[in-house]
């Protein structure tokens, strides 16, 4: 359930940087490197798993009671109008990484969502996003 | 937990016409009324809250458990190239209905998807999707 070539179980493995802002056995939640708003944060399947079809039952579960945590923290701490909740399955929806994630995107009063246009940001400015959220988890 | 001017709740309550594909005692689907593409399912919670910060964590677990069962049905039977899977959270956000929902919304290469552009279709034709569907769950 670990795949050599995939950016996620390297940062579930530690061997890539992350933001993380939370952590059990079975999900991770960090922040994105290229969010589409501040406070953007992606919540994983610490096994491997490509998309929804193939997630059992129980990881489902856990992953969306974190992201619910998440959702809270995020505004309590960000203050968003609205959170956008996004989990894509397949290069034509949009999935980039193949490892399940579920996104969680702070969205504003008259604002577009721009899914995949935003640039990476420094490992600095995510880690003090990071802290600030993980502290109202 | 039933909202009289809420149209998902007069859908649970049967008291609104809906293309329903599943049913147990917390969970409804049905087709969307102005799908994004063909096949556009929601997933709600019967009783009525507004947001994923409202739900409980039981709940939030049996709506992505039918959520996962919808998006293996779609993939058998619609047979898109992705499917994503969105759920909204304020006005901000692009949430119409408040009461909480989960969509699922098949996706094509090389086609966008226009959110909340799409035009409500007759129920005739929702009905022949849902049976579709239905038939693979």
């Amino acid at each position: 359930m670990y795949k050599e070539s995939c950016i996620f179980c390297r940062i579930v493995r530690k061997e890539a940087p992350s933001s993380i802002i939370y952590e059990d056995d079975d999900v991770l939640a960090f922040m994105d490197i290229r969010p589409v708003s501040e406070g953007h944060t992606l919540v994983i399947s610490k096994r491997h798993y490509e998309n929804i079809y193939d997630v059992p039952r129980t990881i489902i579960c856990k992953i969306y009671e974190i992201v619910k945590r998440v959702a809270i923290a995020l505004r309590e701490t960000i203050k968003p109008d609205g959170i956008s909740i996004v989990q894509q399955n397949g290069a034509a929806a949009n999935q980039d990484i193949f490892h399940i994630h579920v996104h969680l995107i702070p969205r504003y009063d008259g604002q577009k969502m721009r899914f995949g246009e935003a640039n990476s940001i420094p490992r600095e400015k995510l880690d003090l996003v990071a802290k600030k959220i993980k502290s109202a988890l």
